[in-house]
């Protein structure tokens, strides 16, 4: 195929087109590592909650490669000098920042692939892609691993406004409806500078990046820790589990043969060699999805009434609140269930558990976002903005979750 | 769950929101068989295409319930009377109009599922869920059938215009990007009236009913009939006619319970009794999908280079014209594959082959799209529009097809 | 005209269209005293600033009534009882509440007619109204004056969270194009509920809330205090001033009739009888910026300088900042222009001056907005948020600015 | 003002952001011709009809600026070379191309400034400009009058898909909320491409054009010419008639110094010195709107009637249908208007008359639209489509227009 013909243009409800103007980054398109983004949900089960969020790995890491390129554009026109193979290597570095991806990550990481992270898997990638590209991905791992010696360049694919969470948290909420989320790109984009080699912001735009926070945290407690979506990850969290306990008990169970491998293997991250990272490269949402319908039918009682709740939505009940749960809420529960279910304690702490969850929208301790004042100078968003606003983004918010089987429901003293 | 509880309201990032108002359409959004939507894309393979056309069945089931609702509302307001048993009863039916659809549909009606459309299936649907739900799905059914003594209603749900069709346009337009497709269903609904137990469009929403159709004809050639969708859907479609002909032949191949079921029988409509609708129920995307995915690794190469394309979306080359292709080109290429390949020529042509596709944005000689005039009388909007436009509509539009392998690119004479 | 021919529906890009449901309300927008406000633009002179903002008062009045009409809809749907004239009389309240608005009313208010509030006025039209259409208006009126029994009611009407401020938000974001305004209005009205006669928020939607308020916060320091959109008010007053003072000083100027009334007249709000009133309802943008158009070329250096500033977007420069601005700064800007201009120092006035703008997203101090929470107790949003975030927002935050001559720029100190 | 300061980026809901790339397109902009172009709406009296549209031709000016700017990026990425001498004529040719728009520009050349068009005001606006700005709008105007040796350029300014019809429809249509009209402006832009020096859209884009023509078709119908925009301008233009013959028999009507100037004297266009110009640049719609405000209460019954028609939204009657008016039915509404209301034949005439109205989507006899077929041969749009419709819409459609008092009503025997 001509290297022209490798310039293409791809429908994009949100941004409109999105432009490939390079061959390699086509070429890199085009291999299966990448591909497989397709079969990976980006937003987990949320469409369970969202019906409409099914959008994919694969859309989020163009969207990205897209903002990168106004971003670059925009640097440019002000000044900043970005030379051709950078470019290229900016595009690629966040194109393949988040191909380390399994399906259902969380859960994944929680379960079967224990402490594997999906950065460590996408360096991986890169590096093997490096090898089979000739050595052409050199500087976007260079980028990537933040050892270039430009440092806004690595902002730009890691910070805390980075093309990654812009476009995610656009199109999360394009895809799922949850207009709280919707934050202005484009005026962001417009309002980047590189001043001393750090990405910063254009005072006037202080209040986008406001708005930009504000998004991100309407988004964690509406969206990514709905507590539906909360109980559906916890409950393929305890399938995946359970799995993985009756497959090293001895137990063959129906699944993908990639899936099968990551069952009966504890890998860990020094596993992962060529063969093992082209197993992983054949895990998807459909090899999980598939075998948790066949599961529903199995023996085991724990696994099939899991996996019919998540295939038919028909969830465990989850209770959120700003207050702890206490052991003697939990046991409560636990010794109500196995009375009536028969099961063991072991078994039922399948369905009675309990947790929390953290987020912060903008992290004080880690790299600041900077605002480029008028007068040339930089500070902290949180200290250049007029007000308490920014400070109490910076808290981080915890929350306590209790899920249970709804036949405890009405029994269930807790609200 | 009382009943207060199951007037849910759900994100829609088309419609805003989507309300359920009735406890007994709650019930059956519920249920298994309609949760399976949620794993059934709207658009088949053409996320190969419009990396955003995710979105399933089961949205597009419920965005056409609530367009419904606004129809309804807007008739009553313009004097039909719609008792409430009537209102739920419609809502009902557009909610399951197409609860019939296997994933792939159509490549499935092709191979598999041979002449079993979804339309039956969606009756046979609806009539278990009657059992289910003691009869309350009477009057949606009779409806659905075209039974009942009003006609309009039939109309609402199946006609040239109508809430299926509105809802797609639109659903499909939104998800691809392909903003030629978007449609004004909002002033279209505005403009519904009934005369004389007949839906019709009131004569000043004339230009929205010619946008309508103009849009329709452009998402048919954009999109659902897109040249690289049409070879991503006839792969699969021999994809599967070659699972099914090695499964008859003897041979095992990995699929899931209820896939084996469909590849080695062959089922007839008249088959389909409550046991081989429940396997039918446990069909979904999953289960094609993950079959291809491991079919890559088959030793029968047929099957699994055909199925490598679709996982790594490296498909066969595909030309479509407005003339016939003939048998000449065709023999010519497959000669040529079967000699680069040492194929038997029966085997070449899974590779080499040719057809023909057909659209028609408005259908003149079904029942007409009717115009209330100004003066009351009632028009074929063919006849009330002032040009030569909706004729133009009307004609069918046939396309020809021919595809091959990529190898033999340089070689192919066709343009 | 029939009764049923009032029945309309009306274009609007936000809302997709407005629905006239009342003979009353559609001879009340027919009524001139409420076609003028198409002549009145809703954001003064933003449009210097962001030029798609050329929305009118007359667009906005109809807008708070489309989504009176939804948010009665959904108050209904969830149990209060609202009886037919009650709604009616809601659906006039909001769409006459700004009734009272003249042209660039904020400067108008602190030049020509000081110290009369467009409120009053909005208060002396209804009653006027409610004469011409033999009482009709009185339930309305009683809302409006907070007279009723039911209290929500003009809670609906005037509140921190009110049908007024849900349109305004959205059409000035949607007009203007800041997008950081954009708030969810649809999402908002699913959420009210009314508890013991007071409007309430459902505790699910303190998201969307402070989403709301954020927005109101951006709006006010990127569009309605944006430094330009001041420099242009500011300058607009002084004009306004001057033309009262050279009027009063028995020169006369170019002006439409009922503008030379009030330049001549000193009009408070005791002398706003039916003539007076008759007077104002014919003042509109059209007879400000005319005859600011023919001061152009006026004798008076004053007035003619400032004229052609507002005509020919040329404006005062302005200095924004938290600081205040010291009196010295003032008197050493006045003193050089004094010597640059010739002018004498009560002339010069005019082109240099300094004030104060204030902005509180939310006010503590005044009616909360209430939060339903799932045990049906209430709480004050601010309390009911789990962060600071809120608390922030209640802080008024002030700024001060400081106006003078271009030419003085390079030698102005101030940054 | 330093040159730096001259790139400025602007809101735009349309578009998001326009950038100002150069000083001296920046200067033109702050010349008071173009700041004039703020005070004159781009749809005249449409807003009598949808609200929202108050557009301005400064805005529309703009936008066209903008995709100006991304068609150029377009053709140089495809290979096209455009100096940028070239760039900033193209950018300055499209932003002053409509610089000669009077307010209400199709009344006032029907009335005022008889058969001077706007497009050759436009021409001496530029001339002047160019000697203003030192010779620097040669190269711009040479394009304009479609002298410069690169056809190509002269369509992108004026031909049947220009960046003009790109941004009125697409910005009509957003601003008025007739959802019909909104074309896909991005991707007809990225299907640009240059072939023989002609502008040409490449083949994949013709549903694209498809769906442009018939937008066009659809806003001239929907909203151009619909019927209520059409009887306030003719109502407008029977207003200027009048006003003209008053103050040409010797009447002195209360009216602004430039509009004054164009009622006494009857200017063509070689009249147009530099003052005469100076006079016309003065007038926008402030001044027309002032003055039929004003004529509300004049002494002539025609004038005052026809005035507060338009500022009361009190319209004639007017019916439109696709046969002729006879004379013989204005002939016997005249004499009823006569008897009624005392008229003479001569001034009833104001207020009953007929003509007709005429759109063509597509003019099969002017330069066609050029689609770029993928052997590299160039088509005819409508011989390249592959059916009916393009044709139809090259049918010119006549519609013919009665108009009469209200209090004819009842008698009217048309319908």
């Amino acid at each position: 195929m001509g290297e022209i013909n490798k310039l293409k243009i791809l429908n994009d409800p949100i941004y409109g087109f999105i432009t490939i103007t390079n061959p390699l980054v086509y070429d890199l398109i085009q291999h299966p590592y990448f591909q497989r983004l397709r079969r990976i949900s980006q937003m987990g089960m949320s469409y369970l909650v969202y019906p409409g969020a099914h959008h994919t790995r694969f859309h989020h890491a163009l969207g990205c490669m897209h903002i990168m390129q106004k971003t670059i554009q925009v640097l440019k026109f002000k000044g900043t000098e970005i030379s051709e193979e950078e470019e290229t290597a900016l595009n690629i570095a966040i194109l393949l920042h988040d191909i380390g991806h399994g399906p259902f990550s969380h859960a994944m990481e929680h379960s079967i692939a224990e402490s594997v992270h999906h950065e460590a898997i996408s360096l991986l990638f890169m590096n093997r892609l490096n090898d089979i590209f000739d050595g052409k991905l050199t500087l976007a791992i260079k980028i990537f691993k933040g050892e270039y010696h430009r440092h806004f360049m690595l902002q730009l694919i890691s910070s805390q406004l980075d093309m990654d969470r812009m476009d995610y948290l656009k199109r999360d909420s394009f895809y799922s409806g949850v207009a709280e989320g919707n934050i202005n790109s484009e005026r962001l984009i417009q309002m980047f500078d590189v001043k001393d080699d750090m990405l910063v912001i254009e005072e006037k735009g202080i209040y986008s990046v406001e708005k930009f926070l504000v998004a991100r945290r309407l988004m964690y407690w509406q969206a990514y820790l709905h507590k539906t979506s909360v109980a559906a990850e916890l409950i393929m969290t305890k399938i995946l589990k359970r799995a993985k306990e009756l497959t090293q008990s001895g137990i063959t169970l129906p699944a993908s043969e990639p899936l099968q491998f990551f069952m009966k293997n504890k890998v860990t991250l020094d596993d992962f060699n060529d063969d093992v990272l082209n197993k992983f490269s054949y895990l998807d949402d459909f090899d999980i999805v598939s075998a948790v319908k066949s599961w529903q039918f199995n023996d085991d009682f724990v696994l099939s009434e899991l996996s019919k709740m998540i295939i038919n939505r028909d969830l465990l009940k989850i209770r959120m609140r700003s207050e702890k749960v206490s052991k003697g809420e939990v046991s409560d529960l636990l010794e109500r269930f196995v009375k009536i279910s028969g099961l063991t304690e072991k078994e039922a702490e399948y369905f009675v558990f309990k947790g929390k969850i953290k987020n912060q929208a903008y992290n004080k301790t880690g790299e600041p976002i900077h605002i480029l004042k008028k007068d040339r100078t930089i500070e902290d968003v949180v200290e250049a903005s007029d007000q308490l606003n920014l400070k109490a983004l910076s808290k981080p918010v915890t929350k306590y979750y209790l899920c249970f089987p709804k036949v405890l429901l009405e029994q269930a003293a807790f609200n």
